[in-house]
C-alpha cells in the first residue's frame, strides 16, 4: 500500500464533494479518481462517512489553532486581536478553499456527526469570539451589542466567499483563490470592524464625558 | 388525482431537502412523506431534478419581486431604497426559511441547472443593487467602493442565517423563524448600511469642501 494513498484519496474526495455534495458521491468515485481500490478506502476510514469526519475534524483542528494563535495576544487590545483572528481564518480559508467549501456546505445538514462537530469547534469558537468582544467592550473599543448577533455578522462575512464560490466566480468575477482577494476582502472586514463594531474617537469622548 | 397534491409533494420535498439535502432524498422518500404515489410524482416533475428546478424557478420568482418592489423607489433616494429591498428580502426569506436554506445549500453545488438559475436570477438581482450601489455613489450617499466586494458583503450578511440555521439555533440559540429575529437582524443590517456603506453627516460636508 503507497504511503500517500492517504492523502490521495482525501484529496479526491474533497475535490467531489465540492462539486457533487457529499451525499452525490459515491466510494467508487472517489477510489477512481484516488487510482485506489475501495478496499483501500474502507482500511483508513471504514465508510464514506469516516471521509466526511475526518475533513471535519482536520479543518477545524487548524481552525480553531488559528484562532487561539490570535487569542494570545488579547492583552494588547481586542481589536487588534480581532483584526488578527480574522486575518488567520481568511488566510486558513484561502489556502483551503475547496475544503472549507466542502466543510461549510456540509455542515448546513441536519446530522448527529454535525451536531458533534459543533458541540465541540463551533462552541470553542463561540467562546473565543466572546471573550474578545466582551473585552472589546470593557476596554471601550467596541460598542457594547448582542454578541450572538455579532458572530452572525462576523461569521457571515467569513464565510460567504467560500459558501458562494460558483456565485462569486460566475455572477461577480471574483476569483477567491487568488491572492489579489485574500488581500482585498481582508480590507472589507476590517473596514466592517472599525466602522460597524468599534467606536469612533469622536463618540469614545462622547461616551468617556457620560 | 387530488388537487393539493402538487403542494403536498413540494412541501414534503422541501423539508426533506432541508434535513437530507438534495442528493440524500430519494424520490420514494418524498413519495411517502407527501402521501401520494411515485407516479404522482414523476406526473407533475418528471424526476428529483425537475423538483428542485421547481424550487429555485418559485423561489427565484419572488424574490426577485421583492428586489423590483424595492427598487421601484430609487428616486427617493439610494439608502432608503437599498434598506426597503433588505427589509423585503429578509421578511421573504424568515416566511420561507426552510426553502431559502435549500436553495442556498443547493446553489453552491456545481451544476448545470445552478448555472442556469445564476445566468437569470442572480444577474437580475445583480443588476438591481449596482444601479442602487451606482445611485448611491452619484447622489454621495454611500462611499465609493467595489460594487462585487459590496454585493458580496451585503448577500453574506442576508444569507448567513439560512445557510446556517443548526449553527444559529444549536451554538447560538438564535431562531431565524420568529418574528423576534427579523426586526432584530434588520436593524443590524441597517447598522451596516448606515456605518460601513453610507457616508457620515460629518464626511459629506469634507468631501463637500473639496
Amino acid at each position: 500500500m503507497k504511503k500517500n494513498s492517504k492523502e490521495a484519496i482525501v484529496t479526491a474526495a474533497i475535490s467531489l464533494f465540492n462539486t457533487n455534495g457529499f451525499s452525490g458521491t459515491s466510494i467508487r468515485d472517489i477510489a477512481e479518481l484516488a487510482k485506489v481500490n475501495t478496499a483501500t478506502i474502507a482500511y483508513y476510514f471504514e465508510h464514506k462517512l469516516g471521509l466526511l469526519e475526518y475533513c471535519f475534524t482536520y479543518f477545524f483542528e487548524q481552525y480553531i489553532n488559528k484562532i487561539e494563535e490570535a487569542y494570545a495576544s488579547i492583552d494588547h487590545g481586542a481589536k487588534g486581536c480581532l483584526k488578527r483572528l480574522v486575518a488567520n481564518l481568511l488566510h486558513y480559508q484561502c489556502e483551503n478553499n475547496h475544503l472549507a467549501s466542502v466543510v461549510y456546505r456540509e455542515m448546513s445538514v441536519d446530522s448527529q456527526i454535525v451536531r458533534e462537530i459543533m458541540s465541540t469547534y463551533s462552541l470553542k469558537e463561540k467562546y473565543y469570539l466572546q471573550k474578545i468582544f466582551e473585552k472589546g467592550f470593557e476596554w471601550n473599543e467596541f460598542r457594547p451589542h448582542s454578541i450572538p448577533y455579532l458572530i452572525i455578522q462576523l461569521k457571515g462575512l467569513l464565510m460567504m466567499p467560500f459558501m458562494n464560490t460558483n456565485y462569486l466566480r460566475e455572477v461577480l468575477y471574483i476569483f477567491p483563490n487568488e491572492p489579489f482577494f485574500e488581500q482585498k476582502y481582508l480590507k472589507e472586514i476590517n473596514f466592517w470592524i472599525d466602522k460597524t463594531l468599534s467606536f469612533e474617537i469622536r463618540e469614545k469622548k462622547e461616551a468617556f464625558i457620560k
